[in-house]
């Protein structure tokens, strides 16, 4: 790798806990033998209190830590839908489903040990300074101590490192980049990447070399230390032991953040 | 009061934080100034998180003790519903609404210092084993130390005391008693004592001797540590101010319970 | 089959809809080519408007009836839990459900042609004479000539026949039954039928004899109009399709209802 | 008024059933002595099943014109937060409001006689073109006779027009408005007139010449077939009372649209 000051630990996340009552969503117990950190619902955008609690002890079982996944309160729109939530609102909405989990995590034997937005939330902060900024409060206020996923360049990023928070950067390992390094929303073409081989090609780059592909063709710089994989589709969890072992054979090993 | 152990502390507690988003209900900050302890809402029957973030900033800054007041999950039905809600959920949704509420008060630079059953949850375990063992459940796993308020006689007494949890005897200042010593339900006539005489005649006789008048005139035998008063109606916060005016009147003192 | 008189006609009916959002239950596209009543979910239990519009316009599509499939307000709980709803409220909650269906009924060129009251709320109405009444009275308000689906000796049935409704008797291809003819309960053993033979026996001497074997082994007597396939698990779609085929062999016909 | 073409007939409309289960939300019966046509809430922002069958009910015995007031599903922010819903989604979203309302109405003896979009959904609609089509789409699929309450110059407005709905235009009372003749959001200053001598003043303009004054002074062409009130703060009513005969005593007559 030459001069290139090398990227040696990544970090795979994944979304847990997304079924609600009799609705399951995803293979959680599969997920967790992969993932080193669990993006766990918080039962705004899915994950009732049972589903919440079992995901929670399967993870403190298997030592794998356990995020917050905050998002907008819409069950019925799985937090894909962007809301114009005020900030005192947003910040007090993140705080009550910090606290929920936690709470679970605590019973487990376990705390909740970073943060991470779902969904219309995560993409929204993107540009939003205000909701940016009222996450960025919640944290601060809950645990300043709390790391906090962010995509890179994001407006959340820059609010969390403005306020003394650790922003983590994360990369998707099978989501579609514009040539501006954002996410390609899930109602345009190439959102998701569906060929195993372009996500494994999309990992490949993105640790070896830090790069993604945007669906121009574009290449774009992405230096990221974690990375996120999918569970709810058929084949996945088995794309997300490729998507590791693609990361540990181009001579990266697989840690979660601190 | 002859041979008969005094009976020298009482407390005083009330259901806050009832609102839900635009909707309003009750005076929470008079009412922070009358009381002993706040039952908070927890958001399954009521409470929005920004309302939840207010009032316990306002126990927090008044040092009034803060209490989880969990609950179906019945918005709709202000959790006057009763449900058949199985063990293991009932005890993962108490968990869920205590951390919630509990990271607030955290936040507040407070803590769930107590909790009590809402509504037609708390009615329910007056005979309910199961769901009232599921609520202890819930409680020794989230934390063993935290008191649980109870109607006198109730199997979430029996449930509480057996498994080692202080369980605290409360009366009602307000609310109509069967001779068997329970609530009058809310549907029948005498549930609640709309004659603020009554109330203050009631309050009185449930300090002082220890006795309450059921709704056939039967005197029955009460003997309680904390007395609920209600701030929802109106004349409602000048009410609760009067109750606590009484039983100082009759010789005892107003003090949060252990 | 002798002087007993003949059970020419059986209707298939099977529960559709029942996603929410993001999550799916059961295949409803190829249950629509099964069954000839489609019990299709109102958004209190399960069911968001887009799945509802979607099954109603795929059943008009193929000329399947559609009913209104009525619960208690439970996502979290998907209307397995009964609730102790007043009657008012129980009415005014059923009488919104079966608007709000009809409305995407006729939108997709048909109507609601029938009610089905969904899991707790059915089998609470087995006895509970408030609730029953509640739900005569809505579908009375709502259109009398609405057959409505009955467990045959439940107070639902008797309430419903007292005030001049059509009531038509439904068994079950794959739930226990007690001794005493009613549902065992989803959380006791024996509550769901999962070995396919057995539930074409079930269907076979149901349609042929009248008869179903409870799970203590008591035959008991059990004539009825329709039948309830379920199509949410692993191989449902094709056992509701032998579910279908039995009801031929055994020489009755598979017709909707009225 | 010199050659000004008369505005002979006024509409007066408010929001009604506003209130959630115990949650109460302005008086809607003695609205209803005021308005000629009530926005009935549909239970998405506000409006649980039984009050919402008793507003009916009672606008329907006093002759008033109930109309369907849809919202984005958001009873926690009372539909008072744009969120950004696919366009099959609102459609479906409304459709289902509608027709349970309407159920509602045909049960009263009365039906849904027009449609209104309730507050961050209504405004969304100034500008978005996607969801005034989703929303128009809705209403058409519907029934095409519904006519629609509409910010005039919104796209809405122009959507409704094109597709050949009967687009009625409305004023508020009590709103500040911009230059650009678009409501000052409720977050900023100037959203709502609180003296009742500038909602009188603001009437009496708006009926007599078609305009109204604007925040910044500017005085702006407004013409309304419709006049929005509100009753849900203290005095609202009465100001409503004062609001209607402000319009007769313009020499405007107050009538329903349609």
């Amino acid at each position: 790798m030459g001069d290139r000051p090398a990227l040696p630990v990544v970090d795979v996340n994944a979304d847990l806990g997304e079924g609600f009552g009799v609705w399951r969503l995803g293979d959680d117990e599969a997920l967790l033998d992969v993932v080193t950190s669990a993006n766990v619902a918080c039962g705004f955008h899915a994950g009732d209190p049972l589903t919440l609690r079992r995901v929670t002890e399967q993870a403190a079982a298997r030592g794998v830590r356990v995020g917050a996944q905050v998002s907008y309160r819409d069950l019925a729109g799985f937090g894909r839908r962007a809301m114009d939530v005020p900030a005192a609102e947003l910040t007090a909405e993140i705080l009550y489903q910090i606290g929920a989990l936690d709470g679970l995590c605590r019973v487990a034997g376990t705390r909740v040990r970073y943060v991470k937005a779902h969904g219309a939330l995560n993409n929204r902060m993107v540009w939003d300074e205000e909701q940016a900024q009222a996450t960025v409060d919640a944290i601060r206020a809950y645990d300043p101590a709390l790391p906090l996923l962010v995509l890179p360049g994001s407006a959340l990023e820059r609010c969390a490192t403005e306020a003394g928070l650790v922003a983590v950067r994360e990369g998707y390992a099978d989501r579609g980049y514009t040539p501006q390094g954002t996410l390609v929303p899930r109602r345009e073409p190439g959102a998701v990447l569906t060929d195993p081989a372009d996500v494994i090609q999309r990992v490949r780059t993105l640790v070896r070399d830090g790069t993604v592909t945007a669906v121009d063709g574009t290449e774009i710089p992405l230096a990221v230390r974690s990375i996120c994989v999918h569970g709810d589709t058929p084949g996945a969890v088995a794309l997300a032991r490729a998507v590791r072992d693609t990361i540990a054979a181009v001579g990266a090993s697989v840690e979660a953040f601190a």
